[in-house]
């Protein structure tokens, strides 16, 4: 699918095309399958440059990517020129803008990566910000804690002026050059310049496009829904594997085991393949205003998986208050069916793998269930890539370079989990409350790879909306194993007398 | 100097310019500088693009470098469109060719990374062997065991045909396409096909470039001298930092170091910057020719850094046989020295870094010295990636994913000694042949970091001749420690009694 039709950004007649060719595919399957419309909005990246006007370079060529509903420059052939002002915080830009320091310039927003959520706020938001100041243009460092040349996109608050991520090799050397006018004007005499060229266009609402559902009756309940999937859209650049091609191949495999079994699970099992999760969540919308909680048909679990599958981790999760607006005691059966299901299985990868309960899951397609009191699950992976490295915060924070020993490590893990010490074993015995003992021993045995077993953190973004995106970045054997482990939480879920 | 003047490709006037501030800068710092000329080529890149030509997307834009040396498509504006096929070795192509099956094709070379040495022979000779069959142009796979949709170039045999690198990424797709057609043919018809657009120029032994030459006279025997130093030349994209700006640099720090000791070392330390490296290594050999041994002035010790800087690991060193062909005790030496003078030093990072003696040096400037029998040694920085990832070699070898589990480590660092755990303490004890106790205490302590801490092998080619090759692939901090190692290093062999 994504080979041979691209990336599917919302609108796109290969999000489209996509979506029939997976239709016939479940169709081929012998599964029930129906769509639902979803109204989206189409926005399209034309031409699009920027060259740093070094003094003693000349042009220099710069790795752009207009982040999604930007407009183009004024003129979209020529573009616009401008001197280059670096901010990393909004207080700084407003500083600025008090001494009337940004009209007129294209303001760059580069802070090195912390966490995803709070880098993606420049992204989202730096243009309207900088545009309240008179700048002409916003660019953001990319969102990564690692690159290699490679700019990554993303949504972000519609404003006046054009907005584009670049990498962060590029923003580094914008703010360097900024520096070295600022510090010795005598030897770097030129306020950095650079010229920005971006056409593109937004038709807001223009397109329809479809969630797809997949669904195996339940057995005893079929009226409480176990909803499971990932998006179907994906950004225009990549292909769309990682974020989140395989996260809907995942869920598909899931419905696909379940419904071969001769006695179908308790719970209806419904799989969702989303739309429009990059730009609007429109899919999730959509979703949620057509399937309203009542008697006759009620959501129990929602179960996503959109960042990333790599090794299996785990699964984060929010217990429900639907029925009775009481948290419940989820979180403790699930850590306990973990670690009864997954404790022993070599198969998935190491004893223990995909066992892991964390708290506070995320995900765009099921918040509006989540919000409306659904328990809600995130598939969780190990993060690719754990460890320190020089351009990490890990990095800057225990130290330079790529330091990888043990209290590092043991650093990490706690930092992690707020402090403290991760135990999954911490509560709750699902076959004998007393085995402390046992439990210890597992867990130390375990520790050998939980140490090195990040859940997906940092890694998951070296991919994330960016040309990198592609099947490669995970081997068929790692979604073979992810696909297991989401067929055992959904089984769970869908199977367990208790109520989430 | 890399953010100032840019890329420092062989025959342009970046390099010069380069050379032309290094020599002021030299002179500021006070350092004896002479240079001496280069007679060298160059080559230009001009427009270049790769469009797979996909019957369900339509042009997909690859991630494409022409190779140094490569020549223009026919038609440098409309470029060529052809038939991609997919090789992996030597033998494969010449079956191929036996059945004329590579007459009007484009040859892409798919090899995934084992060795930077296996892998760069397909980089090198591809173009003139898939010339012999009739191929119209020749694509390699990026040398490099990871990627971020970032092409690597580098040097290549003279062809008359095209040759280009393209992404690990881009590679897969086309082969996954060939295989596609191939063994579904009624749902993919069409042979994968591919339009390829470069414009290239070469001026052979057009420029004259220079070697930098800087000296610090020996206190006791001048005409004895320890020559040290990296490539002042790089690739025409990234900025040269990795590749081998930093060597330089190290270098550099080294005999400003050394020529603040109240006492200078006994030998003469000479430090050179090497012209043309990257397409026919001429300041090597301009420079072994102008400077041949003789009783006056002889090189004992010839030392390079042009494998990257990161955090210090040690050297390789090969002994020399210079004055009665026989091969020394030096390699003995050495690693006791390393032992006695970096193993309690926390300040490079952690206690022993720096220390380690490895066999078999290269480097292509100092080759021709080493072929005359002067004793060799290489910087050799830790890796900064030396884990396996799924795109990795040592995932194929050891299971999919990113298992770091102790014992795939071990098999690594196994493995990296051909089979031998690694002990650097294995022969010879500097202050007390017996304490053998001792050592293996400290051999222990150490070996928490040795375990996470590979000499550099693959990590250095993520960043190698890429656009990503930039200042922030490593830190001020790493390069700091690492002067310092090459100053210790330099030291010893400039001042131990022993002949190297």
């Amino acid at each position: 699918m994504t080979d041979t039709f691209g990336p599917r950004i919302t609108g796109s007649d290969a999000l489209e095309k996509s979506i029939d060719w997976v239709i016939r595919k479940l169709k081929a399957d012998n599964l029930s399958v129906t769509t639902e419309e979803v109204v989206v909005d189409y926005w399209q990246r034309h031409q699009e440059s920027l060259h740093f006007l070094s003094p003693t370079r000349g042009p220099v060529p710069m790795h752009i990517l207009g982040l999604g509903y930007s407009v183009s420059t004024p003129d979209p052939i020529n573009g616009l020129e401008a001197e280059v002002i670096v901010v990393h915080s909004k207080d700084e830009l407003e500083q600025l803008g008090q001494r009337d320091e940004v009209r007129g310039k294209i303001v760059l927003w580069n802070n090195p990566f912390t966490s995803y959520t709070e880098n993606a706020l420049y992204r989202a938001f730096g243009a309207v910000w900088a545009q309240g100041h008179g700048a002409v243009a916003s660019l953001v460092r990319s969102v990564t804690p690692f690159s290699l040349q490679t700019p990554h996109t993303g949504v972000a608050e519609i404003a006046r002026i054009p907005m584009a991520a670049i990498s962060v090799e590029d923003a580094d050397l914008l703010e360097r050059s900024l520096n070295r006018h600022k510090q010795d004007p005598e030897t770097f005499p030129e306020w950095p310049k650079v010229k920005l060229i971006m056409g593109a266009s937004t038709e807001l609402e223009s397109k329809i496009s479809r969630n797809i559902i997949i669904e195996l009756k339940g057995r005893e309940k079929p009226e409480e829904i176990v909803v499971v999937g990932g998006h179907i859209d994906s950004w225009d650049v990549g292909s769309g594997a990682v974020d989140d091609g395989a996260g809907c191949f995942i869920a598909w495999e899931t419905l696909r085991q379940l419904s071969r079994l001769e006695r179908p699970p308790r719970r209806t099992v419904r799989v969702v393949f989303w739309t429009a999760e990059e730009n609007t969540s429109a899919g999730g919308v959509v979703y949620a205003r057509n399937h309203p909680e009542k008697d006759s048909s009620r959501h129990v679990f929602a179960f996503e998986s959109d960042t990333g599958v790599f090794d299996p981790y785990g699964i984060s999760f929010a217990p429900g208050t639907a029925k009775d607006g009481k948290k419940r005691d989820s979180a403790e059966f699930l850590t306990a069916a973990g670690e009864y299901f997954m404790g022993r299985r070599e198969d998935l990868g190491y004893p223990g793998a995909g066992r892991h309960v964390l708290p506070n899951p995320f995900g765009a397609d099921i918040e509006p269930l989540c919000k409306r009191g659904v328990a809600c699950a995130e598939f969780v992976p190990a993060d690719p890539f754990p460890l320190p490295y020089s351009t990490s915060p890990y990095a800057i924070k225990y130290g330079t370079g790529n330091r990888h020993h043990e209290d590092d490590m043991q650093s990490m893990v706690k930092d992690h989990n707020n402090g403290k010490e991760y135990n999954p074993f911490h509560n709750y015995d699902y076959q004998n409350n007393n085995s402390k003992k046992h439990h210890h021993h597992r867990s130390r045995s375990s520790n050998i790879h939980d140490k090195y077993r990040r859940p997906v953190d940092t890694g998951y973004f070296y991919y994330h909306h960016s040309e990198a995106d592609s099947m490669g970045a995970f081997t068929p054997d790692q979604l073979k194993r992810s696909a297991a482990v989401m067929a055992i939480w959904t089984y769970i879920a869908a199977e367990s007398p208790i109520e989430f």
